[in-house]
């Protein structure tokens, strides 16, 4: 950390921001420049102290010089994190593809939808049984009955489940349908939430808040590693900005960069982030180009009856189609598609 | 709700809309244009309907044309509602001010900050308790031993007590020691936390998300006041822009378009907004220019050993002639600071 | 400046780093830390030198610690710049009032309007002869036909007149007209023009751009001010954000910061900001509370039938309303209406 | 264009605004709903008609219904547009790859890092001779000396040249010597520039503005297109959000919208939307996989001493490297790298 002081401070307040540094327990290294004087602090600094010091007489501004994040950070791990999760692997360079409703509406339309998933070559099925809504007077989904519904379809299908909790108390709950447990944007800092899917033993995918830097992302994933929950995943999925002609913007570039700064898998969700069916595909495409570990598509048999986001579902065979399309461009990046976790004998039953 | 058709759709397709529209229970009524066609539905519309008639065969686009808030909208109640607590108004017209440290230190601090916030003539004691951090290595508040301090310097000032909750399993531990339930940024959309202090017996404050539109917000509003508590206060707080001068950019055209829009109170918090104390008095004095019904602002007695925030907090001093020259703008836009809740024995013995 | 390198930097990297430094004619100051090391560079930096030490092996990062802009600081320049046209102070304390219309549209609207402005109190005619359109196909103005008709209004009222420039070479011609040139947000980083104005013996009123960051900004200023013109003026009118409620987001925060980094005066712009007429008087007094040095305020005699931005204009009747209460706040803050440069006898010959 | 009144609007509100409409020269069409009225607009409407109509008396609001875009628009034109340069053609389903240095240093400098454009399999050299710079104290290019360096190189490798333009002055000199003239983000909205280049006999590159909404920018290319310059190419470079961990935010699902709504090609720029060179292929190969028909990429051989953005310049091998991942991932969408407008011929002796 560098406290910059202003221009013209004097002796006295310089000498003031070394005590400063020192009492609170670090060491402090001063740099007299010709329009400037700055005093650097050494030790194991945390964020706060850019508050501490910046209140200090003649200080200018304290500069942070070290990432705030330390178990998801890749210079502390260098070594990808691979999610393990019914069979399929998640971050170890092969593409991992989930497909699922928005919300859960019927068991009919969730077995067929699941089913589809499966027969296309899908790897995991989503759905939500717990809804965030804008409004209130919208529909919130089916509770345990939706989960309920979900943990079939992976019985018939074999496929592992993610689902999303919104509540600190529906953890448990939700933990014992699903096979992931899903954060979603709005619940990026919902710090209680955080700390008990910390706690659970399921692998948690966090997306990023619609505001959400890409440092307060991966602190948030901190949390949640800091409890002892190894199996983090991160999820794109838009971020808010000016431009309305899409319903988010999706941030390409923060998929390699995120692969840089951590070791965590990440993921791209083309259907929150454009809110447009036909921009689906050639969105997700861009995401595994950049170097994805995987999608998360909404897929629905009758996208004109769905529940909620139907203008952004697409139909089993358009999900086919993508599936196949991911393939041919993973394949010709030197990656593949992961092995599903239905093995034959499995997938024979199922069928 | 209006269903533009594309340029050039055919008849069949109109007709496949106001079939769906009827089918919806809705009113169908089209417009034939030179260049395109419409579809209008007429009827109780929800938002949902944008995406399920979006996705017909033929549409462009759906618009909508009514509030999708309903309880929080003034077209709804027209009068200004007023929230009372511990003898003190907000919403009437007069203007409320909230003081206090931004988390809650000491036991000594808590007590000498409100004793200042009493003196300088503030309404209401502001602290955390349960504090909100990117990092979990950051300080997260003191939790019931912090809401005892701020009960007891309300005992000693008489000044109530708002506070911020964080979690649906605290409200009912807050609610017992706090005045106010304050519901932070990041939990705009904690659409649990809101059913649950929308069941409290306190009135609540709900702060601006970084990134929550106007309409998003005066929604999360409506989660609230549909559960039948009516005492909801808004309070903009900044939000998240391509500015990194400020830590973030307060909003204040927020403040005539909510009060045209809805009913409800709004406070505004220029030191989360602009992050430096030295701008506090300005955006707080635009504010109250633009409308506000009152501020709420960082107080520390020694804001360089702050435990969060220390750079935006005023010294006692600086709060006192914020809060003079908050009397002086009120009086000269023919307003007032409110009546304190403090009566002259109360004050009195509590001095 | 400030290199940081990565953590387990070599000692060769930093040694390279030294080596570049001092190459580039700068002193080099390395400190040692226990985490990272970092080597400040010492000498009077350009802002390129982070892109050309950022690409040196080893590094993470360079960060500026002295702002970019020099004529246009308050650190240089200590003391407030007054603008003076046509007996009007810009910049000394007072507060300023321009009106008219968006567009001038006909003869008898523009005299009619700057009579309403003169009557009023205001104390400078704005009105648009050269517009920009995001459209080609929108009406763009009548342009030298427009300048007369101002320049009429002026002789008749001996208001001064604040135009639009939009091309460097128009610059000669708008001035022969106009005694302030604006430098509309679209232009704000059109360097050529700024090159122009700079030359040009008429102060300029430069809008800051819809993402114009307040250090871009301030930048813009220097463009025009190494030129020799030191009659700046710069204008807060909205920077766009995710918020659609409001055609822009007024960003209230920017004039008290300005006001300290810059000795330049601000002015605010709530018409262009808001775009509509009801939130045009809350946001004016916002700007003046927060210290702004004056008000642009779009004026017709009859909104509805205006040529451009009708929803955002004040009638007469209004604008001469947010005059009274303007001087009311300015007053009770300590400050006062600006003396309009009308003096009596021109005010009653042009009445 | 539909005016939607407000709920509760008397019935002689609607007939004034429905005097107002046939006024003005359009069929009004009104609709009586439940909770509300509306009145549509028909005829060839304009978006200034927005604010003209807002205004009247009981008008809550008024949606535009119809793109405000016409030569720019696959509605009028549904053939895509092939521009066509020294044997290249952009747009037709192959892709191109411009590179260069970002601005031009010297001519040692520009001829190698031509031949390595050429030899690694680009089309077309970049390079910046007139350089918008935020700062008057940068360097701005070396003018038309560096025009003559880039034409000297194009005479040796047989690549066209695309350079920026700046200023509407230097339109005719800058077309003397490049076969593209390119628009940079700053001047999107720059009008008379824009005027000047839809006269010229060149092909423009339009880049998208840092705040530019996709509307805005097919409007700005509307401007080239009514001059009667059809031979137009957009940029997506990235646009400016809240996140500041690169530079600017590469808007990918912007490509793939473009294209619905438009004929004209689509170019990505990874350099100058990431700012950093490790991240320039991953957001250029997503780009391609969202089916953008080129990429213009900065190349220099030295990037650490490069006059301008070094750090985000890849090294001639990290290029060739690009243009070979380019080409692989083309064809396995079905598409493939453009043929090279060097012939075999010219490309030996060149060589």
């Amino acid at each position: 950390m560098i406290v910059v002081m202003k221009t013209g401070a004097t002796e006295e307040q310089i000498a003031g921001v070394r005590k400063a540094i020192k009492e609170l327990g670090f060491k402090d290294h001063p740099i007299l420049g010709e329009e400037r004087s700055v005093v650097a602090v050494l030790g194991h600094v945390y964020p706060e102290l850019v508050d501490e010091l910046g209140v200090l007489d003649g200080v200018d501004s304290v500069v942070r010089i070290s990432k705030p994040f330390k178990l998801a950070s890749r210079e502390v791990n260098p070594f990808n994190t691979v999610v393990r999760v019914g069979g399929v692997s998640i971050g170890d360079g092969n593409v991992v593809v989930m497909g699922g409703p928005c919300s859960v509406d019927t068991e009919e339309n969730v077995m067929i939808t699941a089913r589809a998933v499966r027969d296309a070559g899908g790897h995991i099925l989503r759905g939500g049984a717990f809804k965030p809504r804008s409004s209130p007077y919208a529909f919130r989904g089916h509770g345990e009955k939706g989960l309920k519904m979900l943990a079939a379809a992976r019985d018939e299908t074999g496929l592992p489940v993610i689902t999303e909790v919104m509540d600190a108390r529906d953890v448990e709950l939700v933990a014992k349908y699903a096979d992931i447990l899903q954060i979603g944007a709005r619940n990026m800092q919902n710090f209680a939430l955080l700390d008990e899917v910390g706690k659970a033993a399921r692998p948690v995918m966090l997306k990023r808040g619609l505001s959400g830097t890409i440092e307060e992302w991966l602190l948030a994933a901190e949390y949640i590693l800091s409890h002892g929950n190894r199996d983090v995943i991160l999820c794109e999925r838009g971020i808010r900005t000016f431009e309305t002609a899409t319903r988010n913007t999706f941030d390409v570039s923060a998929i390699p960069l995120v692969k840089r700064l951590s070791h965590l898998p990440i993921i791209g969700d083309p259907s929150h982030a454009t809110g447009a069916w036909y921009l689906v595909e050639p969105v997700a495409l861009a995401a595994i180009a950049a170097g994805a570990d995987g999608l998360i598509v909404e897929v629905h048999p009758e996208p004109d009856h769905a529940l909620s986001d139907g203008a952004q579902s697409l139909t089993p065979e358009n999900f086919a189609k993508l599936v196949e399309r991911t393939r041919t461009l993973a394949q010709a990046l030197g990656r593949d598609l992961a092995p599903t976790g239905v093995t034959g004998e499995k997938a024979r039953k199922a069928s």
